[in-house]
């Protein structure tokens, strides 16, 4: 079969591979019908993290279920299943607490499993998936073709968005910023509206995610950044920052605008990577009571509550995408995030 | 009047000052029955703060109203007042948020008002208070002498313990770890036992306040500190950290053994003013999903709440107070808490 790997900075190439077979009885064979390049995928791509030898890339897909080991119980052949972007078994004290990526097996699409056999990542055609009965949610019928890109959004974006929302305390009425309008940010619009916020604040300079952001439930647009920024924010809520600010980039720039643009009392929510020398200066959260909550999503535990919402129409988290590949075109999906002309880009196999 | 001065480390004189009186229509003059020192007093008696030139010195006080400004209106002659550490007006929108330590006017004691006049400190016979209407508060009736002690720690370190339950979340059910076994973290087992924790495990090595811990409802003891002491928590816990972890001393050491002792997804809420070169490691904090919320109290916003249940004798926080001495003898006051011979001293004019 095919998949993406990456050899180097820049060299992305879709190879052949051998077909995923199960190696433990609780592993599934999943047939991709829609993966995608994350923000996070950029970094190697970027060099900014290293890459020493070819390796397979991507962990958000969507697909059909076309194998199950003898252990598996709670899925089906056929069925119609998301995977979050970390493995879980969902059943470890960790998961049961909602914080499925600190599962206590847990393990990464591209790396290793518990027996230290490689694990298939998602862009590609198959994908071996253990611990399928943590790791996948199903969906209750097949979806309509329609719906495969906002469901695509749950394996990551939409439920990063949804745990920055919640980490930065939104509640009804609640006046919002988000920090980011890229798909992360974008989501996290989404739910901070979904959460019932008053005033959602978008940060952004490009016309094309601000369209998208006032589409998606944000009331106002800030273009600044910095000082100036954080003043029009503070101009727009009448003199003070808002309650729940989301952090969805993840640099040092970010995430002291993020701390600027927050009330006294208020809640950061970041869910941006932190790079770039990204820091928590105790002092002004102490003087300030600003709360920071946040980190690498635990998308597997929002997954049931955020289809429903999906499947229903309420949430239409799929709008992220704006450029459909096909998977043997991944190079050129890469150059298109890479360059900032595409928001999120979908792959298909 | 008596009041108590620093002039230099370790060098706290008891000395004749002015007699307060009323200078702006919305002070009150406040004859101290019980006043206090705070850990955070020992900084600058420990030299570890810089004191350029003798100033009043005493944030924690409870007393009698003896004169009131023409504008205060929630006040009367003769009410029993407990002042917290902080002059807040209580009707801007940072105190309507129950911030009221960024009040837009806020003001501390010892400091200067708006208009840069002296604002009298603490530990005298007498005080004059600006913003009477926003900054005291007032008990039903005349307390019962046994009282006192109990009403003077929500000037400070009670407020200060429910402000770090609540910013860890500690809610029914709860596992709490209490980093600091002052008056505050001894506050904070009050407040985690009052907010419903099943299990309270306070880390500390004096046998005397492990005692006072034990009556206030912590469950377990844990004497080691650093990893040993996590290892211990975690052994405690069935092998991981605990929901909820109050940080109550506010040293790079203490706040890494709270950070360490969270479980993924849990919450520090640390007030323990930070010093010593407490981070917040960001990489763990993402890593873990591990939430930290706090800072300087807001005690102004708890008082009501916590004074019921004070005068119901649903909690007694007043037996953190293990040493009484009468005002002329602050400089001992302060040696005895230096030399953590005392947990908290009581100061009477």
């Amino acid at each position: 079969m095919r998949a993406t790997l990456i050899h180097a900075p820049r060299d992305i190439r879709v190879e052949d591979v051998p077909d995923p077979e199960i190696r433990r009885p609780t592993d599934a064979v999943v047939r991709v019908v829609a993966a995608c390049v994350c923000g996070s995928d950029l970094w190697p791509y970027r060099g900014v993290t290293e890459t020493n030898e070819p390796r397979r890339i991507g962990h958000e897909f969507v697909g059909v279920v076309e194998e199950l080991g003898s252990e598996v119980a709670g899925l089906r052949k056929g069925d119609f299943v998301i995977a979050p972007f970390a493995l879980s078994d969902n059943t470890c004290r960790h998961c049961r607490n909602g914080v499925h990526t600190s599962c206590a097996h847990g393990a990464w699409w591209g790396g290793e499993d518990a027996d230290g056999a490689l694990i298939d990542a998602g862009q590609g055609q198959a994908v071996r998936v253990p611990m399928a009965d943590g790791t996948l949610v199903a969906t209750p019928e097949q979806p309509d073709e329609s719906m495969v890109a906002g469901l695509l959004t749950l394996s990551d974006v939409m439920g990063t968005g949804h745990h920055a929302a919640l980490a930065a305390g939104v509640r009804p009425g609640s006046t919002v910023v988000v920090v980011g309008d890229g798909a992360v940010g974008q989501c996290g619009v989404i739910a901070a509206k979904r959460l019932g916020a008053e005033r959602i604040i978008a940060m952004s300079r490009h016309a094309d995610r601000q369209a998208l952001a006032l589409a998606f439930g944000a009331t106002d647009i800030v273009t600044e950044r910095g000082d100036d920024g954080v003043a029009r924010v503070q101009e727009l809520l009448g003199g003070i920052g808002a309650d729940s600010v989301l952090e969805c980039v993840g640099t040092k720039e970010s995430m002291q605008q993020a701390l600027d643009a927050t009330r006294p009392g208020g809640r950061v929510g970041y869910v941006g990577v932190p790079s770039g020398g990204s820091e928590l200066p105790i002092r002004q959260l102490f003087s300030d009571n600003i709360a920071v909550a946040g980190g690498v999503a635990p998308v597997r535990a929002y997954i049931p509550e955020l289809l429903d919402d999906v499947l229903s129409g309420a949430i239409d988290p799929g709008r992220v995408f704006d450029l459909e590949l096909p998977l043997e075109q991944a190079p050129e999906a890469y150059a298109a995030m890479d360059e900032r002309r595409s928001i999120k880009t979908m792959l298909r196999p």
